[in-house]
């Protein structure tokens, strides 16, 4: 053997060991992880059956997550002498760290590369097996689009877009004032502590604040579900925290350039204009992606039939709404607003294209998702706390960021509220504004963004902070929010009849179908509320729907523009997009009928000829085969008839005539089409059964 | 701003800068990856509309992936010039190569990190961005699990263990042959060329056989499934490729561990013994994790009732799972084999346990992944293929490792069919020797082996000669097997009735419960085939078995030890770890009672407290409430009595005497339970419908 190929040999055997050790950490990680994960699921398990409904699962992962990590530190040994090679920095520019260390070899005349892994700790560098793992780049890309889309899928789209405007409020205005509040109070603060000022410049303290005002939806809602907790409120902590996200992401980015362009002297004064346009265009940017990509997955899905294959279906709907995300951040934009919207435009229109059976694992899919990565993340948060190899600890930091982002939310909590209430008729009272600010706990998302760059003490200090702050308001905060609650006298177990929070049904599949049905049939009457919209084919049969909740919905409850997309929606996107009734060769003008008629599919046009034989069909449905019939006779409530005919439901559309004959016909129910004088078409609903019946109004 | 303050803030722009440079790389990676997806799921929709069968999936992907990593080859530069720092080797020690490069910088006072990542070479480094977010680590610990998992799930278990001799045969015993010959023949033609010559050894060589002969079960069994070829021959070719690949994983350590000892002169005589008692040791071990895991869920599944809650259920499920592969990876041994067998244990005892909710959950979602990481890992090795930085292209190798792998494969099969028929009922005609000659294409495993260590030319060299393998058997070998089938006459559309592969089951959800009746049947029929066991409640009842096929398939089937194996299944582990009747209080002697009560769910007991009851009751049905027993009419065939009683069944238990009750009913079908005089039970059903109507066998 020659010389040469000894030396092969050895880099062989060398990098076969380096190979099974990397494996062998890898797996072993992972099997904590996932052994962490079967403890959380038996733990929630056993709090479940207990009906100990106040330590939420999120706050469990993170306990176990510390305490494993603790145990980590204290016992895990490098027993794998890591081989290291130290280099004195003489060589090195000033400065500026490469991205690649590069060394050639002279025997095998190969070169080696090496990558940066960021900064380290010598007496710490048996841990840096345990971070190796993960980084922030595995939670943007693979553990938050999950949790982002299913909210975005199962969030209550009537009551989000009810309260835009609080929303929006809260979200924009309000985290760039807690931001910039939280980074003044902390620069401030630390100006009596020289070991701080030292290295803890303004624009950190900025971007410190940037990044800790990122609140988290997961612990406080999953909560408000479990005790339906009011709608509205809800929704506005819901909505705030979602879009909050993407807000703090941008700021961050905003800061960080704005930094940039000061270190290179290109500082100019409409930098602070630039990155106000720059917040606007990823905004909308983010938007159009997300929206149009929903769109897409909807004439994919209505014009292939690709439903014949729910396997492929179910694929190729989970992967539209992932490369939604990737688009958006390969494009610079954000993800997270993009997937968002994308997830509310595949609620609203794709979900309807889709077979029973895709419908049902889409569902699922995601809930299942959505569980594991919020459950790996928080132990993920409670292991680095101790395994971390590059911890900046200062507990006088910790105290004051505290302080400055509990006065910060009030501050905006309390402005903010003030100013909405000039305008609002549903006002937001000071206990919704005490949940409000008691709501505002951080979470993954603080962490995850303040694990991207820990480069330098000052984020190292960001670091170790954020982690603390995020333990601490997720055990403290999401433990006591019942309690709170209970305390601020708001209204939970709120009739769910009328008003299930029916997204995030966890450990509700049980009650899917009913909340479906209820979902559909609050969206049937929020289409009917713009009474002065013409060429309208809905059936209106709200039932138990108590008078003084109507009068108080209703003036509040619709804005112009909302009023206008609503009309948009039903004269154009959704018989566009989906297989419902009226199809556009109907809604639009008759010249555009060639252009029409190619959009419009045969089950539309199935549904257009069958219209004006319904009213004599409908009087011979009594001898129907019966066998056939009481296939269906545990959904035959009027919501789904309802449904049926409005097309404006998330069930499947393929149950046409046939399924809808037979609704009718176990419920008893007659039904009476009325054709109005300006071309309106009512129904009049006479149900045997007294507890579902309730007189139809006419358009 | 103090100096240090700003060199502290280029450092952090520094670092914020190559975050956002990676995550843009990483997304736009990922979203070449799930639109390629997208393509592949559009193509094989159209594929399936057409009925064209003959261009597999997976076929696609690995085209689609190249056509791409061609594009992004030659289109991509590097826009963003890589910060490298290159260093001189004088202050490396010889031939060793450190895992960490680090460096301090004096400013800062911090340490960095570098991580080693591999050769490359200068001209490619542009493609660095390419290959860095995918390594060998993924696909073993993400990708593989759920494609290995899904095979042992959804495997027709019956067939598996009646081939099980056939299947280890070739497993073990063939892919050694192959290896060792592969690795001889390849060493002996490349003694021809100097070049090749001087750098790859005889232990290269022999790698190279052992990584080359993992076949890969993908391609081949799908089209088996849509053509529905026979079962026997289905069942060899599925198990020797899952084995196989984990025979290959042991093989290739232990020529490592060889070559490491060889080098450390170490070598002793003893090594190869001690290489073959390890490889004994790995297989033993991990089938004994799998089979653990698979116990101690079901066992966790039985005696939680965590069904209560499908979500958690069904998070459990697969949690466990995968841990199951983990652990046994984390012990130093083969996660494939021990998640395999994970997956029938899960599938034979734990998905009995489950929720209707949870089994369609878990095999929908097996199923969705499955799907996507076998599409991902061929799009993977088709991209690489241009986009990896230091290929090492040898035409004259490729030819001659072809040839190799070839004329091994033919060796092995001739000669194993030879020894296997001195002794098998079932003989390996010549054609199916044939096929499963054919069947040995080379796939996602030879893939990841052969890129798990690239560090030296020799490495170089079997990785690019395998991505070629791989490309041309899935493409050749996948296109051509249909017409080879039909060209061997071999037994294709096998009378579903009875042989169904009912496993795999893409693209055939709707066939599902169909399919599942019958498969459980089947298992019936294995149950009752060893008439010599004394208490056996069973009930035989087999329909539509043709004559000659039971006369060829009885004398065959069942070894000695298959049946003491189904015996100690029948009285033990079913009682154990499943809610089946009987339970062991019953099956096990009446001292060990206080122990057995323990373990008897009130779900057995009841089962118990009703059994006497079961004549009388029967006869009282007719006048049961018509409205609840349509629900369960479409089940009810006689098969699903049947499973109803023994317990054997992948069905819900928990729809136990009231469905079973319905089913008798709407049937009309009259039954009697006899007790024989060895205290057996016999039942006799007359089933008024007549295509279903067989009488049953006493037993």
């Amino acid at each position: 053997m020659s010389n040469s190929g000894l030396d092969a040999e050895k880099i062989e055997s060398n990098q076969e060991e380096r190979t099974a050790n990397v494996h062998r950490i890898d797996s072993l990680n992972l099997l904590i992880f996932t052994t962490l994960l079967v403890i959380v699921v038996l733990t929630i398990w056993i709090c479940k059956r207990r009906n100990f409904r106040y330590l939420h699962e999120t706050c469990l992962a993170l306990i176990y997550g510390s305490i494993t990590g603790a145990i980590l530190r204290h016992t895990s040994t490098s027993n794998t002498k890591p081989s290291i090679l130290r280099l004195n920095d003489t060589s090195l520019p000033k400065n500026v760290i490469p991205n690649w260390v590069s060394f050639e070899d002279q025997n095998m005349s190969a070169s080696y590369l090496y990558a940066f892994q960021g900064p380290y700790q010598k007496d710490t560098m048996h841990l840096e097996e345990y971070k190796a793992m993960f980084n922030s780049e595995i939670f943007f890309n693979i553990i938050l689009p999950p949790i982002i889309f299913h909210a975005g899928y199962s969030m209550k789209r009537k009551n989000f877009f009810r309260n835009l405007g609080a929303i929006l409020m809260f979200a924009l205005i309000g985290t760039t004032i807690a931001c910039i509040s939280t980074g003044v109070m902390v620069y401030g603060s630390i100006r009596a502590f020289s070991g701080l000022r030292s290295y803890f410049s303004f624009t950190d303290s900025l971007y410190f604040g940037a990044i800790i005002s990122a609140t988290d939806p997961v612990t406080v809602l999953a909560i408000f579900h479990d005790l339906n907790v009011d709608v509205d409120l809800y929704a506005i902590i819901f909505g705030e925290s979602v879009l909050n996200d993407a807000v703090c992401i941008v700021l961050a980015q905003s800061i960080e350039k704005y930094v940039a362009s000061a270190i290179l002297d290109r500082f100019d004064r409409g930098l602070m204009f630039k990155s106000l346009c720059n917040f606007f265009v990823v905004f909308i940017g983010s938007f159009a992606i997300g929206s149009g990509m929903g769109c897409l997955t909807a004439l994919m899905t209505k014009f292939t039939y690709i439903r014949d294959f729910p396997l492929l279906e179910t694929t190729l709907f989970v992967l539209m709404s992932y490369s939604t995300f990737l688009a958006s951040e390969a494009a610079g934009l954000t993800g997270i607003v993009a997937v968002l919207f994308c997830g509310i435009f595949q609620a609203h229109y794709t979900f309807n294209n889709l077979s029973q059976e895709s419908k049902q694992r889409t569902r699922e899919l995601f809930e299942l998702l959505n569980f594991l990565a919020e459950n790996f993340i928080f132990i993920y948060i409670g292991i680095t706390l101790f395994t971390f190899p590059n911890h900046q600890w200062d507990i006088r930091f910790i105290v004051i960021a505290l302080i400055a982002i509990g006065l910060s939310r009030i501050l905006c909590v309390v402005f903010l509220s003030f100013l909405l209430n000039l305008t609002r008729k549903n006002q937001i009272s000071w206990r919704w504004q005490t949940m409000i600010i008691f709501s505002g706990l951080r979470g993954a998302f603080a962490f995850a963004l303040a694990i991207r760059n820990v480069s330098t003490q000052a984020r190292s200090l960001m670091y170790t902070t954020t982690s603390i702050i995020v333990i601490l308001t997720v055990v403290f905060n999401g433990t006591l929010t019942a309690p709170v609650l209970k305390w601020l006298k708001i209204r939970v177990n709120v009739n769910e009849e009328v008003e299930a929070p029916s997204s995030n049904d966890r450990y509700r599949i049980m009650e899917d179908d009913r909340n479906r049905e209820r979902r559909s049939s609050d969206e049937v009457v929020l289409l009917n509320n713009d009474n002065d919209d013409d060429s309208t084919l809905a059936i209106d049969l709200r039932r138990d729907i108590s008078p003084n909740r109507k009068i108080e919905k209703k003036p509040a409850s619709k804005t112009w523009l909302l009023k206008k997309w609503s009309h948009f929606d039903r004269i154009f996107m959704k018989p566009l997009l989906t297989h419902s009734y009226p199809p556009l060769t109907v809604t639009l003008p008759a010249c555009l009928v060639p252009i029409t008629r190619l959009l419009t599919t045969k089950e539309q046009r199935a549904f257009n000829r069958n219209e004006n034989l319904f009213p004599t069909e409908m009087q011979s449905f009594d001898n129907h085969d019966n066998s056939t019939l009481t296939n269906n006779c545990r959904n035959s409530t009027p919501e789904l008839i309802d449904m049926e005919f409005t097309c404006t439901n998330p069930l499947d559309h393929y149950s046409t005539v046939s399924n809808l004959k037979s609704n009718m016909h176990t419920d008893a129910t007659s039904v009476n089409l009325r054709t109005d004088n300006n071309g309106d078409v009512s129904a009049h609903f006479t149900s045997s059964s007294s507890s579902s019946s309730s007189p139809s109004k006419p358009l």
